[in-house]
């Protein structure tokens, strides 16, 4: 038994205990973990979750024991602890799906900010980075927790829609996984990236990351200006990162006729789909396929210095602070809130 | 001026006019026309249409005349005369997907169950067969006839879902495109191709068409069996050539995560876009793109005598007995209802 403190909700002082349960867990050291829009759901009462509940799910850390079945780790490995707990054996998983995993996890749900955390399908779903923390830079570092969740799904946005080299694509939604969003749209090779952002920092950081045109403005002037900036046509691609009832109307708005729109916001509202279907659109996307996309591309991109997600976190915080760390990001003071835990 | 005899609704003996209005129009003297389906819906008085409208959208015929501006087909010409009139220039057309054309047409909607017919977009969208109508059997007539909808449709399904090689896909619906949505997956490389059929009639010519397994039964009892015969993960690609309310809800349910659903029929409701997000479920499809694919692919196909298409065609009417050959339909005494308008 590994008793720590784990950020709960409501904020609760009884130490957390992080203990291996099956053979394929492991318990992760956590060096750095952050908020997601997503934790602001619950924090603003919009969704709902239990009292007493252990939160987070992004961070990186240091393998401290593994189950009798973890081979692929060993304690004192460095890596990634997705927000995902692909087994990498199911058909899911097979197809590059891991983001719909079929094995069932048990929970925890969360806890990933804190000091130790139980993780799940440990011996496929983590990801080992290479050499010691000490061996990076804090902008590498924060590069690297990216790829817990929010750059994958950015990522996961524009292998959703389909991006092919030489598209024009859009992404709605200039959070942090909108901004990863427009790395993800290059690296799938986007030679024309509209940003779809309203505040100036972001954009900024947008045209950064490889965004070719923003547009600033809202509702119906959002979609005249892209359907100027594109011929009238629409565009090849839409990158949906907000998951709201206007973002997925926009989306279907400025698709050209067989445009895809990936779409990683979780759905508040059902898309028009006779809409799309006379325009032949494709709607696809979901809960991204986190450990996949770290393997098979954004780790080596971040290794190799060719993306920098880690520029998203705006503000830093600690577990004493973590009350702030969210309250950065409700009061959009933050892109997105980073939580040093322990230094290494 | 034209003047010849056209279904009309409700049968009008006035003479219909068939005349060249703009220089990318043809004139087609019709040899074989048929009903469609979604003919059905006006017939059974589901969906509404104006008294004295021309009907009917599928037809192989003779170019009669040609508009000034049309250079690809002359008069004399053997061709297909798809339902769709993609005008090969837009954006739209370019990415393939002339379903969508950008251009706009003006009616009227049908008038290919007649004599002659006002083509639009002639240039593009009509589809040239080499040789003479006497080259061919009745049974290679009829199989460029499909390829003026359904056959293109049912492909359409199977490259909406993204069928590839090797996959394991099902195909809900056992109408007309239903069964040539079997020889589209088998063209895209299908393995396995579960066909859903509850007519034993149409459940044979499935099979004959490349079908490896039927599931006749229905609702919750289909999904069941479709889950058993993939092993409880479900089909890499579904096919949904239906369009109701229970058959898109089937689609999300026999779709393994990451499946896309690639549909046809004009859906009658919106499926439940959180249920496609949480498996990672794509939905593509729409109109279907005629031109492209007949040029592409189908046409060959046809020529080749790797399909045969044509054998949807279960009942022969000539103009005269239109009303018997939509009654055949209706009750379901006929897969699909060939009109034989002229002989050569």
């Amino acid at each position: 038994m590994r008793l720590c403190r784990s950020t709960r909700l409501p904020r609760c002082n009884a130490p957390f205990s992080a203990e291996i349960k099956k053979p394929t867990d492991a318990i992760i050291r956590i060096l750095r973990a952050c908020v997601c829009g997503s934790d602001l759901w619950w924090y603003r009462g919009i969704a709902k979750r239990e009292s007493g509940t252990t939160v987070g799910h992004e961070a990186i850390g240091i393998v401290e024991e593994v189950g009798s079945d973890v081979v692929a780790v060993h304690p004192g490995d460095f890596v990634i602890a997705p927000f995902t707990h692909g087994c990498g054996k199911c058909a899911a998983c097979r197809a590059g799906f891991d983001g719909s995993c079929l094995e069932p996890t048990e929970g925890p749900n969360g806890g990933y900010q804190g000091e130790y955390l139980r993780f799940e399908h440990a011996n496929w779903a983590l990801v080992k980075i290479p050499g010691k923390t000490e061996d990076y830079t804090d902008a590498q570092l924060n590069n690297f927790l990216t790829l817990a969740d929010v750059m994958a799904t950015g990522y996961h946005s524009a292998a959703s829609a389909e991006v092919k080299e030489g598209d024009t694509v859009a992404v709605i939604g200039d959070g942090a996984v909108g901004l990863c969003g427009v790395i993800g749209a290059r690296l799938c090779g986007a030679k024309r990236i509209i940003f779809m952002s309203h505040h100036e920092d972001r954009a900024k950081l947008g045209r950064e990351f490889g965004a070719t045109d923003i547009v600033s403005e809202r509702g119906d002037d959002a979609i005249k200006k892209v359907m100027g900036l594109t011929n009238g046509v629409g565009v090849d691609a839409v990158q949906e990162c907000v998951g709201a009832v206007s973002a997925i109307e926009q989306a279907g708005k400025i698709a050209r006729p067989g445009a895809v729109i990936g779409r990683v916001g979780v759905p508040q509202t059902e898309p028009s789909s006779k809409t799309l279907f006379w325009k032949n659109i494709g709607l696809r996307g979901g809960i991204a396929n986190v450990t996949t996309y770290d393997k098979n591309i954004l780790l080596e991109a971040v290794l190799d210095g060719e993306i920098n997600p880690g520029k998203v976190f705006t503000k830093r915080f600690d577990l004493d602070h973590i009350q702030e760390a969210y309250e950065a990001m409700d009061k959009r003071e933050a892109i997105k809130s980073l939580v040093i835990v322990a230094d290494k």
